[in-house]
């Protein structure tokens, strides 16, 4: 928090924030409410998180008057598939081999640029509403999901994602879209090569993607240890864990973002603690309890000092890209888990939505906290609706108590993309319309062919 | 579904609503979906539900164009406090000794009729937001419960509480209670008896219910087998399971409905299935998590032919009143807790949300399904958010994608409580603001009293 006084010969700031709770962290990164408080921001970035109403914001370019309402950062939905919300509730109520081979994968043969391009909108339009500033994706056609982040003013952090069945220009497409995008979109777009998982890039792969990962100083992003079921099955296989295949083909070296991590084990613990400041996981608790599987391990991971970030998965198991809720899940499943209702407490399930998920995305320094010099992705939340009064412990309201819908006004970079519930950086009737009509060639699986065999 | 032509010659219907998908039950109890539907209230009660525009509501009282929503039954709450929203997030993250010991029974001490009014106001204006049209309420100054349901148009199932440390006057207050208030608000509060639990009410005043209840006709509301540890520590202090004595007092010869059981064992199951018919168990499963207890069987409960409905407990354990996320939770819960995916599909939870849980609260004849001769119980949903789009699968996008806050219109006994997202017949600030005032008082824990003693 700066305590600096306003410098009068200053322009006006670009955007303030008034009259908000302003959801913080302190020296020790504990999550803490300032009253009152007012926000400055200025070229995109944050510059001032004040105490008491210091400034009014009619000096302000725009003014947001937060009506007693909360601002915190921007959630951060660290792995996901965006268009694949077209194909929400294609596939329920399946075991996960049924899931991708009989249905996702037959359908995921028929994907055009235009229905990536329909769909990622749409995940946009969802990811807005819901209080999502920035969403890690690791899908196909992703020159497309840049243009719609480009456009619509998320910030985003890409993957091209290949298998090894596509041989080695898979893994070439994926350099090629990482290093076009870097960057990009006013440095809103960061990017990494997105191998799809242990199951289904072979060792010689892996290895040339750490090789280029540190050779273009690239993060990675990959699926790795996505059930149990997955590592029993690579233990007994192949001798090694998913986990131990990633540190053999040295991509524990590299900045690496691994989704779900459900099948962590115990021998995994050590190796992952060597590989601490480099690696993050990203939980996605929904999909694993409709899955069956049990949830990641988030109480070893963070004894071995590895971040935990929240994530959806794509909408296709997830059902939504509704981050709000993988933050409630992943306190509520974790105590279960556990058998500990005092572990993963509200503020920790903030912890893990802020500063956590920043760093899973590898935008720890720039984002995850209302802090001067951060940018400025902010959202603000409404609390007066009777599901969310009265107040009496703030972080379980909102981690217990305010739901996705709550957040009335999403902000990134300083610009305002929602107000009130309004998107503004979006058509969404267009969108559904049109992605309406694709639907029949999109779904036709009359055609026999899928673009993988699950074999996990 | 009546396909009867209209009557030209009758008074025009007091409501009706057009343009809508609604959820309908068929023959064999199936959840189906009629489009393009129009419901026709006359007096409280659907006369019709009809395929096509057959009738463009013109010549209606009242006419709601759905515009493409969904219309169906009304949530029902199955089991909470109401009153206990006001101590929403006092005691989070604790085992439920310390919740009950140190928190809520010594808070509980200060009540007063005025802090239940508010606490009910405010509970309701959250349940009409939220899409519940019906509840059964288990706490104190249910006068004052009973007076705001009437007042604000919802329907209840109300039981007075009490424990046996209160002597006989508590089981006679809970009768009075049932009496003075049974089928009063026209029609639309119903009651029970409430003992609070086994461990807090004896075997002789357990037994004395079970009398009352059958010369009066009356059912009976109680918590039992809440958690494993109270089966296990019933078991070994007395030698019988919570609904071991419950059956040994008769009880389960009455009309029962049976808070949390997720200590249901399998000794328990000839029991219950010995009562088939007259027994229920309602589920809450979000403070199951909380308390990292396990879920209520719902699997096992189903194959002894006893209904589960949904419910939320008080939002002091669950956080909120929102049964649409207690119909999610057990979805996802059930299929993680029996290992297996295919289990409790979408349209089982719809089940559980609208028939089993009219049922449970000895309604299943007059609410629960949108069918001729039901009372007018109905909600509608709007399903053109982003993360409700694309439909491929209604059932799925109603238990996975949509959220409480879809909700748009809430209607009971055909008159409108809720009308796009507006609560018109509760003044939401007032209670907020006041409620706010009397907290330094409620909260007071310094006289070291509680109601009641936690050694279940």
């Amino acid at each position: 928090m700066t305590e600096s006084p306003v410098d009068v010969t200053e322009s006006p700031a670009d955007l303030v924030i008034t009259r908000c709770t302003a959801l913080v962290h302190g020296d020790q990164e504990e999550v803490r409410f300032l009253e009152d408080a007012t926000v400055v921001v200025r070229n995109g970035v944050i510059e001032a998180v004040r105490a008491g109403r210091a400034d009014d914001g009619r000096e302000a370019v725009e003014h947001i008057d937060a009506q007693g309402g909360l601002a915190m950062p921007g959630l951060v939905n660290c792995h996901t598939h965006s268009p694949m919300v077209a194909l929400r509730g294609i596939a329920e109520d399946v075991p996960v081999e049924e899931w991708f081979n009989d249905l996702i994968w037959p359908i995921e043969s028929n994907l055009t640029p235009r229905d990536v391009e329909l769909g990622a909108r749409l995940a946009c339009a969802e990811m807005i509403r819901g209080g999502v500033t920035c969403f890690a994706d690791h899908y196909f056609s992703m020159d497309t999901v840049a243009a719609v982040v480009a456009d619509c003013g998320l910030r985003a952090h890409l993957g091209e994602a290949y298998f090894s069945s596509q041989g080695p220009r898979g893994r070439e497409k994926s350099l090629e879209f990482a290093l076009r995008h870097r960057d990009s979109a006013d440095g809103r777009i960061t990017t990494a090569l997105a191998p799809h998982a242990p199951y289904t890039v072979d060792d010689t792969d892996l290895a040339a993607t750490a090789e280029l990962a540190r050779a273009h100083g690239l993060p990675v992003h990959i699926h790795a240890a996505e059930s149990r079921e997955q590592t029993d099955n690579s233990v007994a296989r192949l001798g090694r864990t998913p986990i131990e295949a990633l540190e053999r083909a040295g991509l524990l070296d590299t900045d690496l973002l691994i989704a779900h991590g459900t099948g962590i084990i115990e021998r995994d613990l050590p190796v992952l603690r060597r590989a601490t400041g480099r690696v993050a996981v990203a939980t996605a608790p929904r999909g694993y309890l409709k899955f069956a599987w049990s949830p990641t391990p988030v109480r070893a991971l963070r004894d071995v000092g590895i971040p935990v970030g929240l994530a959806t998965d794509g909408a296709a198991s997830n059902n939504s890209l509704d981050v709000w809720e993988s933050m409630a899940l992943t306190a509520l499943v974790q105590k279960e888990a556990e058998g500990d209702p005092r572990w993963l407490t509200a503020r920790q399930a903030l912890h893990h939505a802020t500063l956590q998920s920043a760093r899973a995305v590898g935008l720890g320094e720039r984002i995850g906290s209302l802090a001067p010099g951060h940018r400025a992705d902010i959202v603000l939340v409404d609390l007066s609706g009777p599901h969310t009064q009265p107040v009496h412990d703030l972080a379980a309201t909102l981690v217990h108590s305010a739901r996705s819908a709550d957040v009335r006004t999403t902000i990134v970079d300083g610009r305002v993309l929602m107000r009130d519930r309004e998107l503004l950086t979006l058509d969404l009737p267009s969108v559904v319309r049109e992605l309406e009509e694709r639907m029949p060639a999109l779904l036709d699986r009359s055609h026999g062919q899928r673009i993988q065999d699950y074999e996990g």
